[in-house]
C-alpha cells in the first residue's frame, strides 16, 4: 500500500468541501464515503480480517493529513479507528459480520462515552446498567457527546456494569437499534461538521453485544481506546497547526505593505514568531512519532507517552494556530485565509477528553509515583 | 450624571440581543438606538455643544460595560466617539449642525481609515486626492475595513492630500452623499456584529468639509484618534476579558463531577489559573486607568501611554479568554456559556490597527529613544 | 519629609557598596546605618511614637528605590517594618523602650517565622511552647531563615501556644538574650547578603515579651505581617526588575556591532521584547499603588489585593529580569552589568513565603468563595 | 565499545568535583583529565585516525550526560569536540601530529571566534591579517570568550583573511606558542569552571598552519563548527535541564510538610508543573534525535534543524531550569540541592553564539526563503 496515494483522493474531497462543512455545520457526507471508498476505514485493520493492517504510525500520518484540510473529517475518522479497535479488541459474537464491515468501510463507529453527569471524565459512565428478569440488561445511557451522531452505524457504549458492581461494561451497539436517538444538536467553537451531539441509548441488549468480558470496560479504555483516540487526537492537533504554520508562511510572504514596497515576512519580529512556531511544531511531531512508535512495540514507558502526546499536541496546537492567527492579522481574523478555521477546530482538540489538564493530572501522578487514576 | 444608571437601560437591551447578533452577523440596531436614547453617544462631547462632558475616564468605562454584553456595540461605540472627537478637534464649517447631531446622538460617527495597499498601517492611506479644475477635491479611497459600514452617519476619511504632498487629509463624508457605497460583506471570527466592511469613496469635496488644516491628518490621528480609540480598544478588550473571567468563575464554581462531588473549582489548578487571570485582569485594569487619568491630564509621559495601553489590554484579553475556555473546557466551546463569543470577540481588538505588534514597535522605539514613525 | 532627599544619601551609600556586600555575601552593615541615620527606619511608626508617619505608599516606595541599588539592604528593610509594625501593633509591655528604639533606627527588627518542619507555611510553626512551673513560657525554636540573622536587635518569634492549644503566640526576643543563637550560615542564588539564616530560640519568656493576646499570633499574621511584608516584598521585586530593565535599555542602546554599524536596540526583536517588559512593568506597578491605597485605606477587597501583589510582582520580577538577561546577552550573563544580580535577587521575592504559587493558590480560594486559610 | 561504560568513571570524577569547581570557578581537570583517559575525547574522531569513530548521536549522548554531572567539563567537551572536528576537516600540514593528538586526548582543542567587536557574531572576525615581507602572515586578534583559554593546547582561530578580501581563515594555534596570551578573567552566572576568558593571539603564522583554504572560514563555520557546535550545546542544555528535573521529582517527592502529613508532589499544581517539564523535555529530546541523525545522514533539511536545535533546546533549558527552581522553592534556593547549579549553568547555553534569538532570525530566514545570513 502506498499511503499517500490512497490518501490523495480522500484529501482532494475532502478539501473541496471543508469551508462549506465548517460554514453550515454539517457532516462531511463526500468525505466519509471517500475514506470508505479508499479502504482507509480498515487502515488499521489486520489484513486477516480484511483491512490493510496499518499500524499506529500509519493511523497518525492518515489523520494528521486529513486534520490539515478538514478537520471534522479527521475527527469523524480517529473516533472510526477508536471504536473499531475496541470492537475488535474483543468482538462481540451477536454481530458476526462486524469485523469485515468495519474492515471495508461499510460501518462507521464511533464511541458513546461521556455523560453530562460525570462531564470530561469520559471513563466514568454514572449511567447504571441492570439485569432484567430474562437474562438481558437494560439501560438508560445519555452522552453528552457523541461524535457521528445520527451517522454511525456502531456505537460502542460505556454503562455501569450490571453484573460487577463499580465495573464497566462496553457494549456494541448498532444505529439501527430501536432506542437510540440523537437527543440534541452541537453547535460550538470549531469542527463544526463532526456532528457531535447528545445522544439517549435505551437499551434491552443481550450479553453477546458487550464488548470483552463483564467489569471489563475500563481496561479496554486504558489498554485500547486511550492509545488510538490520544494518538490520533494529537495527530489531528499537530495537523491543524502544522496547517496553520504553512498558510501563515505562505501568507506572511506575499501580503504587502505597498507604501513601503515591503512583505509581512520582511518584518524580524514575525519571521521570529514564525521559528518558533516551526520548532514548537518539529518538537511536537518528533514526540508524536516517538509515541506511535512506542505504542506500536510497547514498553514500559509505553503509558506515560499515551497521557503525555495529546497534553503535549493540543497545547502546542493552541499556541500555533494563535500565532497563525498573529502574524496574520485582519486578513486571518476575516476568514480570507482557512487560518482562523484551523485555529477553531485545535480548540476542539484540547476539550475532548481526556482534556489537556487531565492528562498533566494523570501524567504527573505517574512520574512522581503515584496512581494514576487514583 | 450617574453614569450607571444611564448605562443600566442600554445594557439590558444589549445583553437581550447579543447572542444574536453574533449569530447571524447583524447590526445591533436595538442597541446603538439605546445608545442615542441614553445621550451616551454625546458623552465626551462638551456640555457647551450639548454633549454630556465626560473624559476619558467615563468613555472606558462605558465602553467596558458595553463589552461585557456584547463587543459589537462596544466596538461601534468607540468607533463613534473617535469619529466624533476628530470631527469636533477642528469641525468643518461645511457641516454646521454636525457638532449638535454628534452630541445629541442624531448622527453616528465612524473612522474609514484603513485601504488595503497598506494594510494594518492605517495611518497611511494610499488614496491621492486631486484638485479639480473648479478648486474642490476629488478623490476616489477604497477602504478596506469601516466599522458600522452603510449604518453611519458621519465618515471620517483620510486621503493623501491634494495641497500637501505627502501630507494626509481628513474630510468628513455623511453617508447619505453619492458616491459612497459599500463594496462588500464581512464575516470574522468575532465582533461579527459591527457591520466592519470595505466602503468607497468616490468623491468630490468642497475645502469646507475638511476637518483641519491641509495635511493635518496624521498630526490629528496621533494626537486625537490614537488617545481615544487606544484607550476605548483597550477598555473593549478588558470588558471581554473580565467577562470571561466572571463566567469562568461562575460556572466553576456550578458545574459539578456528579460521581466524585466535586465541582471545577474545587480543583487547586483551576484555582490558580483563575487566580492569574484576576491578577492580569487587575494589573492590565490598573494600567488603563492610569492612562485614562494621563489623557485626561497630559504630561510627557501620555503619548507612551497611549501606545502601550491596547497591545497590553489586547494581549491579556487573548490570555485570558483563552484561559476563560480551558477551564471551562467543552462547556466554554460548545457554546453553553457565552465565554466562546468573548473569546472571538476579543481576538478583535489586536488585530484592529494599529495592531498590538505595531504598538511594541511603536513603544519600543519610544523607550530606545528613536522617532516612533520613523 | 521630602522623602527622596532623605533616601538620596542612603541609595548613594547602598550602591557604593552593593556589588561588594553580593560578591561576599556579607550583612550590608554601611546601608542599614544609612538607613538607620536617615530616619527611614522609623518611616511606618507614627509620629507620635518618634517615626516619620509615613504609609504603605511611602513604605512600597522606598522599598523600590532601594532594591534598585542593593536588593539584599531592601530586603532587611522590609523585614525590619515588618517586625517593627507588628511589635507595635501591640506593645509588649516588658520591652517598655522598643517602640521608640525602633522609630529611631536604634533597633533593626525581623521575624523569625519559618521552620525546617513546616517549610514554606511560615503561618505554621511546629515548635511548642509549654507553661514552666513559674508562670513564665519556655520553648525551643528552630527556625529555618531569620532574615539579618545575627544583626538583628528584634525578633518577632512564632510558637505554637502555651495556653491556647493550636494557637499561635507572637513574642519579642531581643538579639542578645542568652538562647539566641545562629544555627548555620546562607549561601543561596541571590539576596546574598541579608543574611538570611537558620537560628535557635531556646527560651524562657515572661508574659510582658508576648505581643497581642494569647493565641492571637495567626490573626496579626494575616492582619499585620501579610499586608506589609506582601506590599514590601511585591515593592523589591519590582525594583529589582525596573532596575534591570533600565540597565537593558541602556546597555542595547549602547552595545555596538562594529562590524554592522548598528547597536542591540536597532534590532526590532529586542526592542518588541523591551516593549513587553516595560508595559509589565507599568502594569504591575499600577497595581501595586492600587494595593498599597487600599491597606491604607482598607475595604472588603484589601485582603485580595494584599494576597495578589506579592505573587504578581514576583511573576513580573521573574519574566522581566529574565528577559534582561536574554536581551543584554553575554554582557549581562557575564557580570559586566548589574543585570545578573538583579536576576539572582528577584528569584528570593518569589521563594520567600507565602511563596507566589501559595497565594495564588490562597487568592484562588478567595475568589471562589472557598476559605482562604482552610 | 560500550558508550555508557566508558563514559561511567567520568562521570563519577566529575560529579565529585563539580560543586568545588563550581563554588570556586576553576577549571575542572580532574574530569578533563578523566575524559582524556576515557578515550572520549577522540569519540568523534575516525578510527583511521587512532578515535572511536563516534557520530552525532554519541556525541550528543556524551554531552547531555556530563552537563547532567558538571556543565562546565560539559562545555570544555563540546568545543574540544569542535576543535577537533573543523581541523580534521582539512588538517594544516604544519602541524602532522595534530590527529593523533586530538583523537588520542593528548592535545584539549577549543575554539577562539568571538571578538569584542562583533559580540556575539562570532562569524564575524574584525580582526585582519597581513602578510608580512617573508610570506607568513601576521595578526593580532583579540578574542572575548575562549573556553579552557590557557588550558587548551590548539586554539582555532579566526581572522579577516590576508588574501581573501572580506574572507576569513582559520589558524591552527598551539597553546605553547608565544604570542597567545589570556588577558583576561571570567566570573559569569554558570558554567563558572570552563575558564571562559578573553584571549589575544598576536601571531606570525605559516600558511601550513591554516585549516582549509585561504578564505575558506566561513565555509568551514556553516558546514562543520555549527553542526557539531549547535548538536553538543543543545544536548548540554538538555542535559542541565533534564538533571534539575529529575533532581525536582526526587525533592517534590521527599520534602514533607509535616504539620499536614504531606509532600510537595502531593499538590496538584505542582505535579502539573513537572508534567509539562517532562513533555518539554520529551519533545525537545526527540527533535534533538531527528537532528542528530539528520547531521549523520545529512539531506536539504539538515541545515534548518542545525539553526533550529539549539534555539529550541537553550530555551527548553531556560524554562525547566526555571520551573525546577519553582517547585522546590526555597530549598533550591538556596543550594541544598544542584538545580540552582543547573539554573545558572543552563543560561550559559543561551547567550553563547549563535544566540537563541540570533538562530530564530536565521531559521526564520530560512523557512520564509530569505538568505540566511544575509
Amino acid at each position: 500500500m502506498n499511503l499517500d496515494s490512497t490518501l490523495q483522493p480522500v484529501l482532494a474531497t475532502a478539501a473541496e468541501h471543508a469551508a462549506d462543512v465548517d460554514a453550515e455545520g454539517r457532516f462531511p457526507a463526500e468525505s466519509v464515503s471517500a475514506l470508505a471508498s479508499s479502504g482507509l476505514l480498515g487502515l488499521t485493520v489486520g489484513e486477516e480480517d480484511g483491512g490493510l493492517g496499518g499500524g499506529p504510525e500509519q493511523f497518525a500520518h492518515v489523520s494528521s493529513a486529513l486534520a490539515a484540510v478538514c478537520g471534522s473529517t479527521a475527527m469523524i475518522y480517529i473516533m472510526h479507528v477508536c471504536g473499531t479497535m475496541t470492537a475488535l479488541a474483543a468482538p462481540p459474537s451477536g454481530l458476526p459480520s462486524l469485523p469485515s464491515d468495519l474492515a471495508a468501510g461499510r460501518t462507521l463507529a464511533t464511541l458513546a462515552f461521556s455523560e453530562p453527569g460525570s462531564r470530561s471524565h469520559f471513563w466514568a459512565p454514572v449511567s447504571q446498567a441492570k439485569r432484567d428478569g430474562g437474562g438481558e440488561v437494560e439501560f438508560t445511557a445519555d452522552k453528552s457527546w457523541v461524535t457521528s451522531a445520527g451517522h454511525a452505524g456502531l456505537y460502542v457504549t460505556s454503562v455501569l456494569s450490571a453484573d460487577e458492581p463499580g465495573g464497566i461494561d462496553l457494549f456494541a451497539v448498532t444505529g439501527t437499534e430501536p432506542g437510540v436517538s440523537v437527543t440534541g444538536a452541537f453547535r460550538g467553537l470549531g469542527l463544526r461538521g463532526n456532528e457531535s451531539a447528545p445522544m439517549r441509548f435505551e437499551l434491552t441488549a443481550p450479553d453477546d453485544r458487550r464488548i470483552g468480558q463483564a467489569g471489563g470496560g475500563f481496561g479496554m479504555m486504558t489498554d485500547t481506546v486511550m492509545p488510538w483516540f490520544n494518538l490520533g487526537n494529537a495527530a489531528v492537533s499537530l495537523g491543524l497547526a502544522r496547517a496553520s504554520f504553512d498558510a501563515a508562511v505562505r501568507h506572511t510572504g506575499g501580503a504587502t505593505f505597498q507604501h513601503l514596497d515591503q512583505t509581512l515576512a520582511d518584518l524580524p519580529t514575525i519571521r521570529a514568531r514564525l521559528a518558533r512556531m516551526s520548532l514548537q511544531l518539529e518538537a511536537a511531531g518528533a514526540y508524536l512519532h516517538k509515541t506511535a512508535a512506542s505504542i506500536a512495540a510497547p514498553d514500559e514507558t509505553t503509558p506515560l507517552h499515551v497521557l503525555g502526546v495529546k497534553a503535549l499536541a493540543n497545547d502546542t496546537a493552541l499556541t500555533v494556530t494563535e500565532d497563525a492567527m498573529r502574524v496574520c492579522g485582519g486578513a486571518a481574523f476575516s476568514n480570507h485565509l482557512a487560518i482562523e478555521r484551523y485555529f477553531r477546530d485545535a480548540r476542539a482538540g484540547s476539550v475532548m477528553a481526556p482534556t489537556a489538564d487531565a492528562l498533566y493530572d494523570f501524567y504527573g501522578k505517574a512520574i512522581t509515583g503515584r496512581p494514576v487514576f487514583g
